[in-house]
């Protein structure tokens, strides 16, 4: 399999929250948030996220790529531009891409001494 | 991104428990069951939530708002009319919006002294 | 909101696995695995449900039902006829309607001393 | 209920990571990654499995077969030709199948004491 193309061009998260506090200062177990983003095409993906709050507008567009034939797990912690995402709050996303590529959320919660997880694949819109 | 009405009208989640028991009374970290809602499009969404149970007829219709370009992280905790939702006992919802909206469900159980998390993108009818 | 049928008549659940140790005999704490169904018809649900086994025959169907606007939370431990549901072992399901429902796919995994969960909407088929 | 072909040809997992640490050498609560698939047709599936990274060309086909009428858990962990899937990294995975299936994606991780669970249907693609 290569070079098919799975997955559609724009997808929500409804869900969007990053704990302010970790047990570990561990990349790996410190709590994040993911949108883990598929691109199973031949063509690079130019992908553009907006961030939707309770009470302000939107911010965005966060711009990445996800090359060819590769998948990016990317953190809404690492989120810089144009401001990093607030802590303790909720949000939700809208991730564009401009070809299809297929994502899925997963939150890593390292507040309490043993860790949770979800995991849902995002709505295809 | 800017007013692109992303979702559906009609949403239903099959799954609905607050545990009546949490190690925490901290808001955050107390057992709760969220619908995170998303409203991405241009015009404020009028919602309406119908619970069903297991041997009674459906409670309703709980209203909100979820303004334009707006997410609202609604905790069934926090539904109060016509009638709290009772706690430990097993319930189910639909959820209709004037626009369309995206719907993910989300639990947060605090029984034990560590949390366990569930999240799953809501059914879209 | 009463009487819109929301839903489809056949869903799939592809990971069955039920624990066969648990730290509580509390029934809401025991490992457990649910099919929660709704049905938001004014008709009741007749439902059938087929196990699938890695190494045998499917095994059913196990028959039970859904009233007219009613949710139920059906566990996997608690089937009995023609067969209970082996514990420790992989199974998945196939669960089929005379009306339209909606089904969610939730465990609770109690080996620990604190609980696991995970729950998905299934696949509608 | 028996022979119907329930599913798709081609899924999608964008979530993937398999930890590389365990509290436990337990099989059962070794950390561990699923594709939880369900051939419930009358035909044998043929399955082919491609893994995508973030910084090389995709790693695959790995191939397996379900029978008909049958589930198969299959662990990333075991996946072995043409190489085995590295830990501690992120990837992801197209699953296609030679007659309709349906994907489910489940984690147990185990990193910690308590062992914490994750679950989503895949994306049918």
């Amino acid at each position: 399999m290569s070079g098919v193309a799975v997955g559609r061009r724009v997808w929500a998260i409804a869900e969007g929250y990053i704990p302010g506090q970790s047990v570990s200062g561990d990349r790996a177990l410190v709590s994040h948030e993911t949108a883990c983003i598929l691109n199973a095409s031949d063509e690079d993906a130019e992908i553009a996220i907006t961030l939707f709050f309770t009470d302000r507008e939107p911010c965005g567009p966060y711009r990445t790529k996800v090359g060819a034939r590769r998948t990016l797990h990317l953190r809404f912690n690492d989120l810089a531009d144009p401001e990093p995402v607030p802590r303790d709050t909720s949000y939700a996303s809208v991730i564009e891409s401009t070809v299809p590529i297929v994502v899925q959320h997963t939150r890593l919660d390292s507040r309490n001494p043993n860790i949770a997880l979800l995991s849902t694949v995002a709505f295809a819109a």
